[in-house]
């Protein structure tokens, strides 16, 4: 059988970091997902009832890919307790010719945090303001430090606020990531003027119930909502998804059933037989992203198998590039 | 993080051997799945298209096991041509408490193969007649021979027969097991009498028509058909399915989309509505197998996750107990 490489997490986080190499290698498996030939079945989800736990299994097979990867996420609420974070998880690389196991990347999670951010990017570069420079950011999670990186990769951002149900949390996110990027990031107590204040709105939690409500937008906005990847989170009150000028999930058929979507259609706010770009048309150029500086806009990243395979690929070939990481057979 | 094991494919192969320990340890697993505390959800399948691939993936939490298992079972059917097996793959083990990576079991498919035989061995120990002898095993792959040996392991079988479309893979398959189990084991070259002729019949092919003629079956027999695990496969005629006492499917969920009962129910010969009694409910005595020595039964195997995370566990704790494999950090 073929050798099989396997890469740590400390490997991992020193070949692929996030930066415009990675935000546009993952545009590039939105660009494939676009043009139709992506083979992507629904997310496989594991419920372990008894211990708070669920596993999700993303994959997809992109053409022209040398590899395809099958990631395992799973998140164990009850884990800090336990002294263990709650997310961990890896992903499998096979050959996209033959199906044989090529490499491990025993990531912990760390590339899905990557390529979610980097999808973050993504969305701004096409539907926020070109001036876009300040940004609100919902949580105070590993997502609302990379998300706010990310943005920085692609605007002029020079402010940010973090706001969180725990204030301390977010008041030590904001002055990590304020020491990180060299620009003014604070924590702020309320999240409805800190929405209105912003040109960008990342959502990171979660929340099981609407954090942002329609009336508080302005126009010329972008929101990212990224937490909700289940079909019982939701973070954007339905209003929101009426008050855009364009919607873009990652995916609309995943955004149906466990992005904010989901919850726009049960609230009858959006009809369940209307079609949207999704990230993927817009980063091809197929569709127009944001046409006025007046337009409100959405992006629904629920996180898809494509952005795995994308990163997984990225990762193994700079691993084999630099001859990084441990050989096996079996 | 916590240490993670990589256990090999000779390392596997001699923990877990296809023995009555197997045997029972998929037992318990159906038995399990009956309890109704299983948590199973439906099969991933990823199909690739470019290259004549498909890849499964299998998981299942079981209440009381350590550890859940995620498989991937790549199938490339051009691989042959490559110098390569078409079937590979491993299996992932988790954490049932926190879901943390606590093994990479690099089976190549092997650890399938044995809990694939041992739910044969499962089906024949509930539905075959007792004192059933003469097997006729349809295909000559490598689960004609497994499902040849997990049969000796619960009946006193005497002689076998093996048609397969390739004669001579079918007279070397023949052969081989033959000297390997120490019974009478021939090639034939008419499906109709070895079928006529035998007490139990196994299918074990890739088919896309049925191989097996309801007319053909006789008052006594049993049938396990586990070839067909894809909605595009069959090996019995709906015929067969309309003549059995009892039919019994390993998930009835799984095998009104893959298996057998597929075809039964496209045909018009089985009703949709209905609902069978399944492996574990039989295992677990919740309903009885075989009731007269003149019915004719079907056992409908599509393969489960819970096999998978049983054989998982059973390697696993042999690995432990034995101080077999690689520790890996990450």
């Amino acid at each position: 059988m073929p050798d099989i490489k396997i890469l740590t997490e400390a490997e991992l986080r020193a070949l692929v970091p996030l930066d415009m190499a990675a935000v546009n290698c993952i545009a590039q498996g939105f660009v494939a997902l676009a043009g139709g030939h992506v083979v992507m079945p629904p997310i496989m989800t594991l419920i372990v009832p008894d211990h708070n736990g669920e596993v999700c299994v993303k994959t997809a097979y992109v053409p022209g890919l040398d590899s395809f990867a099958v990631k395992m996420s799973p998140g164990f609420f009850d884990n800090p307790t336990l002294g263990l974070p709650s997310t961990s998880g890896l992903l499998v690389l096979f050959s996209s010719r033959t199906g044989m196991l090529e490499a491990l990347l025993l990531d912990n999670g760390y590339l899905t945090d990557v390529r979610t951010a980097a999808a973050g990017a993504i969305a701004a570069q096409h539907l926020a303001r070109p001036d876009a420079k300040k940004v609100c950011i919902i949580g105070a999670g590993v997502q609302a430090r990379l998300q706010l990186k990310a943005l920085t990769l692609v605007r002029s951002i020079t402010t940010a606020t973090i706001w969180a149900r725990d204030t301390d949390k977010a008041a030590a996110t904001a002055a990590a990531v304020g020491d990180e990027l060299g620009i003014d990031v604070s924590a702020c107590a309320d999240l409805e003027s800190a929405v209105r204040y912003a040109d960008i709105i990342v959502t990171t939690t979660p929340s099981d119930r609407p954090l942002v409500m329609g009336d508080w937008l302005q126009p010329g906005q972008h929101i990212t909502a990224m937490g909700s990847d289940q079909d019982h989170k939701v973070e954007l009150d339905p209003s929101c998804l009426a008050k855009a000028k364009l919607y873009v999930p990652d995916s609309q058929a995943q955004c149906a059933i466990k992005g904010e979507l989901r919850s726009a259609i049960a609230a009858g706010v959006i009809s369940a037989n209307l079609s949207f770009p999704e990230l993927g048309d817009v980063a091809a150029g197929n569709v127009p992203g944001r046409q006025s500086d007046a337009d409100i806009t959405i992006a629904d990243l629920t996180g898809t198998g494509v952005q795995d395979t994308a990163i997984a690929n990225l990762a193994h070939q700079r691993a084999d590039a630099a001859g990084t990481g441990a050989i096996f057979t079996s």
